[in-house]
């Protein structure tokens, strides 16, 4: 028995001692990115002198224009761009919405913003009665009678319960993204959607919503969770209150523009690939501070975190800041695409695209053995509040490398915030803590520093 | 072999294995602070409603009164007043500081405010050259001559790659709290010091500062990290630079003032306390959201969540609102001097005075046995994502009770953001997170509820 006693103590041992070279490095790592890191000063330019970037805007190139450069400040070897497609979809006017009692004498704007991807209303705008539906499965049982040439009003809460933000909006936002196409399937007009988010404001938040082919497309709007808790109320006293909304958001052909890939050539591996990543990309209404702003910074932190303190991996590491997350994820598409056609090896992907918070893990996609191993440096990162590597998940702009076999890894930043920001006008630089975005650049560098060591 | 084997089996099971009911009752305790918390609407009250609540002043007494009547609204079954005296110091007319350049030709405001405990100027100001300094230690190095009739400036910042803040904060801190005394030695005039904080802003952080009794008092006063920056290149290019500073600062007798305990009577043990609290007192310069507020609301929804959820623990529950944390500790002295003069028996006591962000796991002041059984709850906690039970330290208030041997366990949350608001006009409620907060309670409760339950 000695034999198989001493294996489990040595696989005891390996599993909280590793080189002290290993803890020494990513300490280093992490005074680097807190002692003279560049992402917040770099999301200071992206959001303010920049701002709502939202694909095919002439804000969206100046970005791009915006992250080669800054690419090449952080001292990549080389930046390139890849062209891609992408859907020009635009706002409009201020969009406009009331809710009129019966009998039209008390007449109440409510802000509203068309949901991504929407059509517009006719110029005249849509005035119909409102039926409140707890999400699409309530659709069917109320039924089309009863929905038939109304504005259908999808009132489903996150759930707070979830510790995990993610797992709330998970649940709640398929009324965002399918409630236009489910509900025109019952006749209805146009549909209103309670927002994505646990706080109670007045933001409307915005966010992407697509249409079946085969189906008629209707208008789609947000109202914040204030307007949405009143218009219930005010529901269950008058029925029959009607709401009108006017929108001329409309999708434009698409328009060229580009990833932006910044590398450093690996000393013995130059055509093996670590890839980190945000998405350029943001939302029109705010400033894409944290979606996804932090996760492009960041990402150009980790290669200017590697030249900075010298290192010289293996492999090469890739940043890449991706087109197009937020409708259409043509980006990701073309990164893939591109990796497959030029038989690319891509050793890991990692993103950043849950916001620039406090950083409290990693979590993947890819095969058990894999996930172990990620695993198995927790014992090195746990000292920074690296504790949870179990979730599943890498990223969108990530997730088409999935079918090539990369283990696809997510930063995961404390979530309790982020659906306070999230497709608003307040994602926006002062809802970002420097220290807390620079803590999740430093746990992106280290991981990556790991992997280019010891592999995955 | 075959025993021993199973022994270490056990083990390993033991530590991961809770009953059911134990998980299933703390998630329901996050559940009820997540769903129905008043936490955020309590902090709402004491900061918006009262504001800073300086010991001695109108808005102590106030929130004296409030927290008693907030206590009774949770359910506590009974509320009392523990009285004690506390100083008195009051801040007077905003302070006035300037830089005046050599021969006069250009002066410039700078923002500062007296620290804590401060003596005032004299009616005309004191004015004189200025000699930076790197902390305390560097004093001797300089040496008496040059620092002779100087006003002592000193510049120490804090440590940014310590990744918890309240080290970096504790390093750095004693220059505040001690400047003054160390500097008179060498008979300097008064003392300018730099924020206590990682940022770079224009917010002068104050904070308190001590006298010894053996050596003369001059006046201490902090400037904001962005003025010492200035200040400390300017002294480069011009090293007879002036500053003034004028303050009406001064201490008054010691008021009468209150802890307020509200108790959850035990259905077994009536005797026996587990006590919760933060600190009612705030300094004045902020409206104390994350220091206190945010530990005496939490400590309050604790009672609240056991009232709320029909939970009669075996013994009693008590939260405190500490008096006078700030500036000299007298609640936390009371409150342990009574507990020795009734013979009360405290199995833990517990603390949150770290802000009300996302908590990251408890820190205790204890012996091994009982930080290790606190440690064997972490897979039950490590879901709410606390994993980080190894840190020392339990917290001011209920520090005094450790000499009767009482463990001391204090809320850890995360540190990030702390010293950005900690001490200024910035600590409001608008700095605090309903849900961090809310989880923070909740992790209080449930941790009070395993204590209760299982023994300590």
């Amino acid at each position: 028995m000695r034999t198989k006693i001493t294996i489990v103590l040595l696989a005891l041992l390996t599993n909280a001692s590793f080189a002290q070279t290993d803890s020494a490095m990513i300490k280093k790592i992490f005074n680097e990115a807190l002692s003279n890191g560049k992402s917040y000063s770099n999301l200071d330019y992206l959001t303010n002198k920049i701002g709502g970037r939202l694909s095919g805007s002439p804000q969206a190139q100046q970005a791009v224009d915006w992250a080669f450069k800054a690419m090449k400040e952080a001292g990549a070897d080389t930046v390139f761009l890849q062209e891609c497609m992408v859907p020009h979809w635009v706002r409009g006017e201020k969009e406009v919405g009331k809710v009129i009692s019966t009998g039209g004498k008390g007449v109440k704007d409510v802000p509203i913003c068309a949901l991504g991807g929407s059509i517009g209303t006719p110029a005249e705008g849509i005035t119909a009665q409102v039926i409140e539906v707890n999400g699409i499965e309530e659709l069917e049982k109320i039924g089309k009678e009863k929905i038939q040439g109304k504005i259908v009003f999808f009132n489903q809460p996150m759930d707070p319960t979830f510790i995990k933000t993610f797992n709330a909006y998970g649940k709640a936002v398929k009324q965002r993204w399918g409630g236009a196409s489910e509900a025109v399937k019952f006749g209805a007009l146009a549909v209103v959607v309670r927002s994505m988010t646990l706080t109670q404001d007045d933001n409307p938040h915005t966010g992407s919503m697509g249409y079946k082919d085969s189906l008629n497309k209707i208008p789609a709007c947000a109202i914040s969770t204030n307007a949405a808790n009143w218009l219930s109320t005010y529901l269950k006293t008058d029925k029959e209150l009607k709401f009108y909304l006017k929108m001329t958001c409309q999708t434009l052909p698409d328009e060229k523009s580009y990833n932006v890939v910044g590398e450093i050539w690996g000393a013995e591996k130059k055509n093996e690939y670590i890839v980190v990543g945000g998405h350029l990309d943001s939302w029109d209404t705010g400033k894409g501070a944290h979606d996804d702003g932090a996760g492009v910074v960041q990402s150009i932190e980790v290669l200017r975190i590697f030249k900075a303190m010298g290192i010289k991996p293996k492999c090469s590491i890739r940043a890449v800041a991706f087109m197009n997350e937020e409708n259409g994820g043509r980006g990701g598409d073309k990164y893939a695409e591109m990796a497959l056609l030029k038989k690319e090896k891509h050793i890991a992907a990692m993103e950043s695209d849950a916001g620039g918070f406090t950083p409290r893990g990693f979590s993947s996609d890819a095969k058990p053995e894999i996930k172990a191993k990620l695993k198995k440096w927790k014992p090195l990162l746990e000292p920074y509040g690296l504790y949870d590597f179990d979730g599943d998940g890498g990223g969108a702009d990530i997730g088409p490398l999935e079918k090539q076999g990369v283990p696809l890894i997510g930063l995961s930043p404390d979530s309790q915030r982020y659906f306070d920001y999230h497709h608003t006008p307040i994602d926006v630089l002062d809802a970002v803590n420097k220290r807390e975005l620079e803590m999740g650049a430093a746990s992106m560098a280290a991981l990556i520093w790991l992997i280019s060591v010891y592999g995955l």
